[in-house]
């Protein structure tokens, strides 16, 4: 049976959610809300549902489950809210900017057994999940380190760094998650150079926009993460993973594959320009495994504690970053 | 407003459009015919569509348009019926295996002034796109010569061997369209040699599996078609195009781009496994150009005009095979 | 023991050749021939060699071999003549213009017994060595159709245009021995379309500038030849082969393979300029070749009866342009 | 004219210069010495050069440089008797593996005004020239990040281990000084996680196998370096240089650059299997370099002070690794 999702926050990634919803059989977008309302009509009318209050929401037993994508500070309110209302949650990462804000929400969670996972959605990019299968079928043996390229074609706007929680907790916890996700072992220890290269104003703003780190696991896996706020060949996504029998890696991807060549060389196009393009068959596939969850009844997967973790992760990164450290955890 | 679709033939090819309506939010499948009721109503069961005759469906003055999907021998028929209808269609490659057959058809519709859009994929892809629009862009100055490589995964069974009218009307026919695409110029020579060299049962049916093509313009331009009813790494589809200020040309594509390095070298999948995979993206650029046509009114193309000229090229070649002559058109 | 060489013509592939020589520990080139004395002299004292005349180098018992680098009418003569002489001759190709003085010298040299290697030297480049390799070692199967681009980056001034023999005799004689090299079965028919799209001199001096040729074998094997006389992009180079069981190719060099990712695209250098920068480790294999011959007594090969087949199937090459038909041979 | 260089050690790199020598037409190899005689004919007798003794090469006015190639622990002491002597020095790296022994070699070297020149092969590969080059044309704007990766195909026998001064200094030493030649600033700090996933013997002698580092210049630009002792695949030796308009990449070289289609994928040949035959045109180009300098007496690049610089960096990251903290230089 189809399953009703609502939508909580209307604005970028709401809108990528709602198009992967739209094209997905098993579910139907139903309601939407946000604080705009104009905003949650649009997505609303494109894909014939309703614009409701959370409140609505809430208390409409037909509905059977809500995507979070609202900002960053209500996750956390919304999770449990949502939890306890006996909805499954799909909340887009991270669960908040606050660690300890974090860890009481997933106790909650744990508590009222509510199902809940979470939005890194690199994990289902197909490419990505073609080398994990590479790992896991043992083409290249044990694994021991780990790259991970990740790039932003440009910077956002100050208003959105102001309340980011700054580059590690917003960008770069993508890639803690990537990094765990391809160890295959618990990070141990986090080292972390950043730097303001690409953006005065962000200095200004007490963030970074270029950062270098290496995570270690117990065992000595290593993995690096590269990680620019600006990429003038566009939105930079690269993995690698090393290992005792081989290596595996995944490229990056462009929206067409040509290549043209003159007096001047040979010419591919430049790459995706970011992450709505880039990575459209790995929401599609998020929300099918959402979805899978929903009916199967098992349990979500990347979950709220993979959140947690990399949210750790991330203040981690700043302390090292900033007091110019090693972090052990 | 949304356009009602009925499609004529629940075969492979059929099943193919079916998905690129159901995903086109401009289009709706309404009905279903095919000589198996059981695979019409696997389809329309899929899409919310009824099953329907063929006369049912001429006679629904709701229908705005029929997809001809059906076996080739009854294609001219259902054009020259469907034009008189009223109705705008959309009909696979080939018209007819008859020349003087399709001739005869496309006479019928430039009376009526039906609306026929032929089914030659390959100019919608993406890639095969960018390649076009690099050469209008002026990036490889005037088109010289065009190499088109064109190989099945594997040959189809006898059965389809024998009403396919051969490799050249059922395979070849795709390569003489793109080759037109791209040489801007009409092709004025034909240069085939064709054998037998996958599998001596297409030979007893008197068919060919491997040939290798010399198309030439009048002004010069020539085009290369390599055809095998056989690829082990899969769908092998390329093209090229070189021109006197450089050339431009759109490489394989395959399910996932990783590679895996080892002792035995760097390895990246095989490519797509067949039409369905490869040409998915083109199939619904298909579809949603020939909603284009319905709505606007504009001709379609490649129109009923473009798929004559393909089956007369397709001709040519098997007379210069058999008679291992130059054909001059 | 180190064997004397003496080069005959010091123009440009003369240079190439004592280049190679040069840099083997097992030859010295002792002496250098030039109709222009001051070219003879640069070489000559380039390699620490003398000048001499012909006669000279005839009556020099000391010297084990001679390098036919002179203009091609005079190499049917000099072949004969030392091999009279009892010298080992490497002869660049062709053996003639005229196929029946070139079969009169290949009888000579037959009567003679003299040891005669041709001058394909793309036979010994490293990368086409392996893809022959990979066939013979059956990671393709049966050979099935050979795919060879071959793109000069500018076409030759009119003056070399005149003395050529035509674009099938210069140029695409390699492509005929590569040909045969990776078909493994005798070409027994030729197509072959050629135009003027490069310069229109080129056709009022009788010759064409842009060719595509197929090639079939006694049991159907295929091989497509592309020519043109202007690549922009460099030194076009590529062969490929199909077979039942995979394919193997060999992609262009480039003397540095970085790449440089912009706003406006990946973008890698060109190709090699020409034939003296790609072909540097094959001309040297093939000096080293040649030596071995010497050295042990064995047959030279690519030999003259090699040079005499490719130089059939570039007369047959142009009657099927000129006559617009398929040659058999 | 020709200058007379003597090799001193005739080990495994003492080899590679030799034959760089023996093909460089500015450059004779007129002595060897080595404390095994045998090893020290056998490249003598290849290049038709003496055995000698340090003593007599000292001695020898005719000579005009040394390449010492002896064991590590040798190094200062020989820079500087032959820099006492007069005579250019070419020195493989590390200088010492004491950096105060080095740091008081290089002021006997600043105070004799000796010419000495440090072994940093990769500085002179082409593919990193142009890299190099790329970035000095600002064709990627201000260089913000550069990243390493280097993997040697297997692990050094423990012999080697022993008196190799550890992963940093014997591996990573090549890498920092890459780093330097492309960051175009000086680095500051050091953070390095090292660990043993290679080979257990490796940590029994007190040694790393797997190393990843993160380097950081005054202004922030970032490096980051990724070591393993082991690679199925072969010598990987990457660089890629991030920048604030674009970025530059030099990819693995491989002897033939061929790819095998089958149903299992497709496969190019493994990398190069070690320095030795990745580095060729490097170490051609070194010996060059550094024939210039003795011929036009400009300054060695790169000089002692770079081979100083580089070893100071490896004890940082020892030490960053060992105490698990950030080194500030």
């Amino acid at each position: 049976m189809v399953k009703k999702l609502a939508l909580l926050g209307a604005g970028r990634i709401g809108k990528v959610h709602a198009k992967a919803i739209g094209e997905d059989k098993r579910a139907q977008l139903v309601a939407v809300a946000d604080a705009f309302p104009e905003a949650a009509k649009a997505i609303a009318d494109a894909y014939g549902a309703e614009v409701k209050t959370i409140e609505e929401i809430e208390a409409d037993a037909s509905i059977d489950a809500v995507l979070i994508c609202t900002p960053t500070n209500t996750h956390s309110d919304l999770i449990e809210r949502f939890t306890n209302a006996g909805k499954a949650v799909f909340c887009e990462k991270p669960i908040d900017l606050d660690v300890s804000r974090a860890q009481a929400c997933a106790d909650v969670v744990r508590k009222n057994g509510g199902k809940v996972m979470l939005g890194f959605n690199r994990r289902f990019d197909p490419h990505f999940q073609a080398v994990r299968k590479a790992i896991d079928d043992g083409k290249i043996g044990k694994v021991e380190m780990v790259t991970i390229t990740s790039r932003d074609p440009g910077a956002p706007p100050p208003e959105y760094i102001k309340v980011s929680g700054g580059i590690f907790r917003d960008m770069t916890i993508h890639d803690f998650d990537i990094a765990r996700f391809l160890l295959g072992e618990e990070i141990t220890s986090v080292m972390a150079s950043a730097s303001v290269l690409v953006d005065p104003k962000i200095g200004e703003l007490g963030d970074y926009d270029s950062a270098s780190l290496v995570l270690t696991t117990a065992s000595g896996r290593q993995a690096i993460i590269s990680n620019s706020r600006r990429a003038t060949y566009g939105y930079d996504q690269r993995i690698e993973v090393h290992g005792s029998e081989g290596s595996v890696a995944a490229e990056n991807q462009r929206p067409v594959s040509i290549e043209i060549a003159t007096k001047d060389g040979y010419t591919r196009p430049p790459l995706h320009d970011f992450f709505m393009t880039r990575y459209t068959a790995a929401y599609a596939a998020e929300i099918s495994a959402f979805l899978d969850c929903i009916e199967s009844g098992k349990a979500p997967s990347p979950s709220i504690e993979d959140g947690l973790i990399a949210l750790k992760l991330a203040d981690a990164a700043l302390k090292a970053a900033k007091e110019k450290t090693v972090v052990t955890l």
